[in-house]
């Protein structure tokens, strides 16, 4: 067996991303202790392009590894490169080359279930050929919709940050004496986990978000005004969680529900179309606000757990090649909510790669307008526990690699 | 003397206002322990409709204490009530009434430059009747943008956060192997120091934001396209922080600026049509982000050294009015940069009402497209510090005040 080992991370940020890849070169520590570990810069790209640091060297300390674990999206950089269908295609044999001429033997590929059709296409590739290189996957993505896992690591801290933010929001709508709706728009396109979110802190006390649109449901438009005009009755101050998904039941997306004088379709977002509904429908003081990129970059808000679970699953892809898995993917598998109890396994890839999970029908309420005790109950072990941030002149500390550092 | 205390909150939010609320209950204790505490519920106006709650019964224990200090926007409400400017009106007498039925001899009022105006009028109201009733202010705004006072307390926690929020965002723009364009958006209509705090990260090793635009800089398009342009020459990644206010060299709102078809204003903030005009006039990837309603409200995020001297200035106003002043704002002037040092004193209120304070030339950069290490010297100290959170069910923890038990 060649002796290297090659990690790479693909797709969309996360803020445990990290904490993975400090788990596989934890693990390859622990499980292949004359392995040098390799990272591969903007995801397999850099393998094709030659594009590869020495990760022993640049991450050789505890406190590099911990700063690592709070650093927000890919610290090797990601790419959104989408493999040959066809196996003959000179790609391969490039990626092969270089696997080569750095002796690997194991390739590491984090990501979300794009790149896991990489690991899959990797995996067959070499299995053809009988090249004895192990390809394996670490999953993640803030959207919670892959299979075969409880949860996707990166999920649990956008979802606290979600929640922490819609709490803070709360606080702000709820200072004066009149009638106003806010409409929070979260990102979602095709699953709802982290409009959940959002709905979190209802669970815990807060009036608010009254409603929750998931995109699991499709919205009316009078509903959608009849469900905002009885919240009103009830609460001066009304908030409304949208996912960015959010499907009129005609199937197209609510943001793109609106022509204009011209009859061409928006560009704005879903909280900005239900925004002007709401104003001309009713009429009262209204106001929306995208949570934007913060959702999935925002470090500082980051669940232990979900950094913990990240770093396991990293480490537990090394071990799986240690013990001559191949083709697999390290997932978490829930034994119970309360206490909370999970245990790190791997699955075959060809169940995760190109698959999409939903928000299933028990975590929606039966009017399609908020979520229920279930989802809530799925969710809380997830945001649980806060790191310890290490701050830098006021700021929470980033690792950094040196990507001018090429071997 | 009348012996007892009230107390009310007005204005936009801010993270730290509650600590300012908190300063002037532990003041009230330590400088007139035989007195009352009264809170007045949205400001002013609950003086006038006697919506008034006991805030030594409601906020009785330390731990209550330092919720409060950690809680976001008004524990009391808040309202944008403007005083008659005609002192017979009746609303005077019946503030008068109010008092009179409480025993109030000092009202403290936390709020803005607009709330300024009403310590300013109450103050010779009561002097021209010779009525024992000290009227004291307490600054807030995120905005920074008050006379006679280094700064404003909530300003340095809204800044602690941008600042964050965009070593985050940068973080996220910076993996992609691809020209783009990130604009994100800051509070700020007329002063630009919010701005200037999105600007913190570079002088901290970051390469983000390579743009920063204030509203003390008019701006023209072609010399905004030039600057981006060149941007993307040395940086692949390019972000620019803009005001909210930013103007056009015409005087108006760059906001304003882009007419639809039919020759209409848009409503869309200063970040979309900035990323309208990249988008049409470079043509690579854009988007915008608008930090929103979380500038003011992300007290999970506040500065320690802000939270502690927005208490401060809270309970100077109480010892301000038990050493007989009256008609005055507690203030913060700054000492020394490094160490930081300040003290905390009192103002005429004629000197802050009403007026507003904008981001001092030496500030902005010569090209107006960034900001000068004094900018950066000025905003350091105020960022300093993280609060130690109590957290509940894996979210910050909440002081609310019941608002349904009034006395």
């Amino acid at each position: 067996m060649a002796k290297n080992i090659m990690v790479a991370q693909s797709g969309g940020p996360t803020v445990a991303i990290n904490a993975s890849l400090a788990g596989v070169i934890e693990g390859a520590k622990k499980y292949f202790p004359n392995a040098k570990v390799y990272g591969s810069l903007n995801g397999i790209e850099g393998v094709l392009k030659e594009r590869i640091v020495s990760l022993d060297s640049q991450v050789d300390t505890e406190e590099k590894i911990s700063l690592l674990k709070q650093t927000p999206a890919m610290a090797l950089g990601s790419c959104r490169y989408k493999m040959p269908t066809d196996e003959n295609d000179p790609v391969y044999d490039k990626i092969d080359g270089t696997f080569q001429k750095y002796d690997v033997g194991v390739f590491v590929y984090i990501g979300g279930n794009d790149s896991m059709d990489t690991v899959l296409r990797l995996k067959k590739y070499f299995g053809e050929r009988n090249r004895d290189v192990k390809v394996l996957g670490v999953p993640k993505t803030i959207d919670n919709d892959l299979l075969c896992t409880d949860h996707t690591p990166g999920f649990g801290s956008a979802a606290k940050y979600i929640a922490t933010t819609m709490s803070e929001i709360a606080s702000d709508c709820f200072i004066y004496d009149l009638d106003a709706v806010t409409i929070v728009e979260i990102m979602g396109r095709n699953a709802g986990f982290l409009t959940m979110a959002a709905a979190i802190p209802t669970f815990l006390g807060e009036y608010a978000p009254q409603l929750v649109y998931l995109p699991e449901r499709p919205v009316r438009k009078e509903k959608l005004i009849g469900d905002i005009k009885n919240a009103l009755k009830k609460d001066r101050a009304v908030i409304v969680a949208v996912s960015e998904g959010v499907k009129t039941e005609d199937g197209e997306y609510l943001s793109a529900s609106m022509p204009d004088a011209f009859g061409h379709k928006q560009l704005s977002g879903a909280s900005k179309v239900l925004e002007k509904i709401v104003k001309s429908e009713i009429g009262c003081k209204v106001r929306s606000i995208e949570l934007n990129t913060p959702q999935r970059a925002a470090a500082h808000m980051a669940s232990e757990t979900d950094i913990e679970e990240s770093f396991m699953l990293g480490e537990k892809a090394v071990l799986a090649a240690s013990q001559g898995e191949n083709g697999v993917v390290s997932v978490i598998k829930r034994i119970s909510d309360e206490p909370y109890e999970i245990k790190i396994e791997t699955e075959a890839v060809e169940g995760i790669a190109n698959l999409e999970k939903k928000v299933p029908d028990e975590f929606i309420n039966e009017e399609g307008n908020h979520i229920t005790e279930a989802a809530y109950k799925y969710m809380a072990p997830l945001i649980a526990g806060e790191r310890e941030i290490t701050y830098k002149n006021s700021l929470p500390a980033k690792f950094k690699i040196d990507n001018t550092k090429l071997i």
